[in-house]
């Protein structure tokens, strides 16, 4: 069929290059199954739309520079900063800087988790406790500065300041030094209940750092630009398994304990008891936790289960197709940084 | 392949444009793909085929009233308040209407479900529970009311009361009067067990209101549709699932607690009993409630499992293909009602 | 796509109709979305190519009588009463012939599955269980008729003995004459402990006549074509679990009971007991019988999961494009029986 | 549409094969449903294109010996000598040679597997295990046979050490010499704790032998080859469950135990504790050894367990597509050896 088109993409110059690329990636065929003339205009093809989409949807992925302003170019070496500092592939400079950036991530999460750790928090070992502080202040001090040198060298400040990933990296930063100050105020030894939980969620926020990391994969890209297409079919997910769990979980909760049929199961005691074991039941994780003991509750449970697997699957199918199109837009996308990078090289 | 037919298109005026919307919505491309010209030339095409479809089985959908009767429209207010009810993007009213009923469904959804736990229902509760009471009936008389309206203005009464939906609507309904017909008669204390147990039947009939969702979201529309379609594969689903419940019960039964070998495990004393051990393990939920201890049992569990996983996988996969093709149907023929109402804005 | 065969169709007549079959219920398209005479002309095709195909390979699908023997059709009454038994859908004799068999099986399951029950056992059910006794007897009864006659009315005593489902018919059935034999023999309340292990054992094997109901169901003869057509497949996933299945099973006993770190799991003393955690676990059941406790056996126990999710699927997709293939062609002659069953009532 | 390419495959003599037979695949047609011309010309094709892919990537499979070298051919024997040993579907020998390192493959996991279990370490036992050992002895020193032979038949020595399968052997192989020279130097009875935990270590290392199995089956090898195209989706699968586990892992253990309501859940009690909980979670494994219960914990778990089954999903979706494309080019290769083998015959 590729060549049939193929054939065509000769004769008939106004050929749409996207569909034809998703057929492409779709048989699992590369650039390189082309004839060399064909691939050429493909890719020259797919720039171009790339450009154009770019320029339409300028928020879409991480970012749309693909087009480069024909205007004078004065302040070059800001542009040369940006580049560093938001495309990762695009210099030598920018890959060491992604690397240290991983590894800031990479290095907080594990004193995070390892906080936690009861050995961690026992009186001896205090001077482990400085010192993850320490490094937790390191890594804040480079995120905040990778931040901030982000935002001076951007383009436009109004866009960048509106962008998902730098939203999330603000949101990411800002608890810390919320909780600095907290601390600050009430004193590190303070009793208060209240501040200490608060204290502690605020902390726990340093998890969302991890998402810091979708700068560097595309995969993460790849899944925050398919839960953005698929919102509608996301819905579509909640609704199901909202549904299903209110009839499933009232259900359960009359025939288990309304009926009063000999036992009682006091798991059932109430609809959002209930809920729990529904919504545990029809993504068949099963914990056991809680279970239905009567023959009319297992009937139910069977069916629930069953329509549960039928359920959830199929928004999910939705969202793979969804998935697997933003994966092969944002490789494709990628692949043009590397090769405009080594061109670079070679000019 | 698409520009292919495009091509062909052009010239045969006899394509059959269903497979072409089909292959579009296959390969992920939508009308803003294709040129200008065909676009319109296929959205012409294609209500065209809805509107014959939808004459051809007017129950399919939620409404097949794509087609405007040729004759005179002296009731136009009727029609008018018709369109409000029946479909909830015509108009900025019918959105308002169906924001409220959408609202009311929730209220009443909480308010069931809060009235099971055990915290409400305490002696010093009793207000909250007077309140609970009035919601419910604020509710049941907006859906009375709904469910009356509805009937009054619509065109054919004889296929309103056959519409599935209409007919949820007044299943959800019925109980809560009878229930308040039985309270009256054997009184609110009446201590007939019978009776309380009824009750709590009637009472919990109400989750059903939740179906009423389905008028309002697509989702829910595309799964009805999906089960009327796909019954055949809902019985071989059924019957895999007999068949083999059949045969595993009746051999784990056998291997676990037939046998007197050493130990007999009583969870499996009868094969009804290892039904619900089956159907938890073929569906990979696994409670842990019931598991085999001897070793030719836990070779068959392991067999059941596998089997399982394979025999309840087969037949979803035709559903998915059919969900999808309905969710693409009834997404195109909502689409088609929302632009008719913007050409009413700008008309 | 299809219509440019379509096209094609017209002018080439040596045309595979049967890849334009498969794409047409690929696309999910039926007959009726043809035009008339292409439709006309595919039905022949399929026909031909069916009866071919049944030419070929006899035992592929319960029956391969699609072609008519062209020599004389003397005894016209056997073929008659062949297709009444052999082809349910022939005529309204076969069809209630079909539905009796498919109650006879249901009750004799009922009634197995009832005889396990606690209450039923019990020494006031005395009369029950005797009741039980003669339905069973006629069950068995009307089987080994039906088999009987099914062998008599055979054009081909050779072939019928070698089809699979005769096979099962027979070996469905002879466990009772044995067990009728061995009690007659040992007496019914002969205390040989081995005896009545071996009767309960060949009582047990009446649950295969449930397999006889895949001569009434498509669901269930598309199922044992799809194991006959991929049995590499289905080789292959048992080279996989088993494969699996030893490496992690050896890890796991070594990492939770083998290293002697601190504490010992006694789940885990030895390969084979761990086998069936790895088979719970890489099926995602989760009983939770048995679970790693140590930090590398937990780490062991997600690799294991996860590896399990991506091993188990990859050969099951093979099955499921088969069975889909395997449905449709089943589908296809079937509807073809029917079509003629038709043709015969307007004859 | 493969009829149109098929057309078109007599006129334009540079169409892609490759792309047509990943279609023939995908339609799941097999090259019977060709004409007899056009089948051999795709046949001849595809071996030109496999030979020259052999040639490029000469580690992909098992082997890339299709293309005979034009030189002189002097050292017949020892070439004869290599494919029995190398493809064990090029003559009679090689099948028995294969059929017998199979069954040393099988037997020696046997032995494994039954020396873990308790009866067989008992006192009385003390003749069973030296038996054990002498078949161990035996197979291991088959297996070294056959490694070294390989070797000396190998046509390039240095190509045949980085072969993956040539150094899994090796590393199966090396332990338990390695572990007899243990024995040797420190004695069988040293009560040394950590030389028998390093022995039991090695000892454990022999399960590895099973991936010899490798060898013999299309199965393991197309998922060897999957392994290796998919290493980028390998990577996205783990970033996407090490970044939901690092977020599901801090927010569980914040709301189970860290906000000190009321009940503080003491299995939650660090994030590495709570990544068990949600990796068995995300899997909808459920062995229920933990589970939340506060509200707001439950909640999590809920939307951490459908996230799960979106997450894991995603990147499986690219490794499916990758596996069917490697099994079937692996198929068509051995299916051209088979070939090659039964010509020779006929020579």
């Amino acid at each position: 069929m590729l060549y049939v088109r193929h054939g065509h993409l000769r004769f008939v110059p106004h050929m749409c290059e996207l569909s034809f690329y998703n057929e492409m990636i779709y048989w699992g065929l590369e650039g390189s199954h082309l004839d060399y003339c064909c691939q050429r205009r493909l890719d020259d093809r797919m720039s171009e739309t790339f450009t154009y989409y770019a320029a339409e949807e300028p928020n879409g992925g991480p970012e749309g520079k693909g087009r480069r302003p024909p205007g004078p170019e004065g302040r070059k070496w800001l542009e040369r900063m940006r580049r560093t500092f938001e495309e990762p592939t695009s210099s030598v400079a920018a890959q060491v800087l992604a690397t240290v950036s991983i590894l800031f991530v990479i290095v907080s999460m594990v004193v995070l988790c390892a906080s936690t750790l009861p050995e961690w928090r026992a009186p001896e070992n205090r001077s482990v406790e400085e010192q993850s502080r320490i490094i937790e202040a390191i890594c804040i001090g480079w995120f905040t500065a990778e931040c901030i040198v982000r935002f001076i060298v951007s383009k436009n400040k109004c866009e960048f300041v509106r962008r998902p990933l730098n939203i999330i990296d603000l949101l990411a930063i800002t608890p810390y030094y919320i909780s600095v100050l907290m601390t600050v105020f009430t004193g590190e030894n303070s009793q208060l209940q209240r501040a200490g939980v608060t204290l502690r969620v605020l902390r726990m926020m340093r998890i969302f750092w991890v998402i810091k990391l979708a700068r560097h994969f595309i995969g993460l890209q790849t899944l925050g630009l398919t839960l953005k297409r698929c919102y509608r079919e996301m819905v579509m997910l909640l609704v199901f398994i909202c549904v299903a769990m209110a009839i499933f979980s009232a259900l359960s909760q009359l025939l288990e304990n309304g009926l009063d049929l000999g036992t009682k199961n006091k798991d059932y005691a109430s609809i959002p008891a209930a809920c729990w074991w529904v919504i545990i039941s029809m993504t068949t994780v099963g914990y056991g936790d809680m279970c239905p003991i009567t023959v009319p509750g297992r009937i139910l449970g069977g069916i629930c289960v069953v329509s549960g697997i039928v359920l959830l699957a199929l928004p999910i199918t939705f969202i793979y197709h969804s998935f697997v199109q933003c994966y092969h837009e944002l490789k494709f996308r990628s692949a043009r940084y590397s090769r405009s990078l080594s061109a670079e090289f070679l000019n």
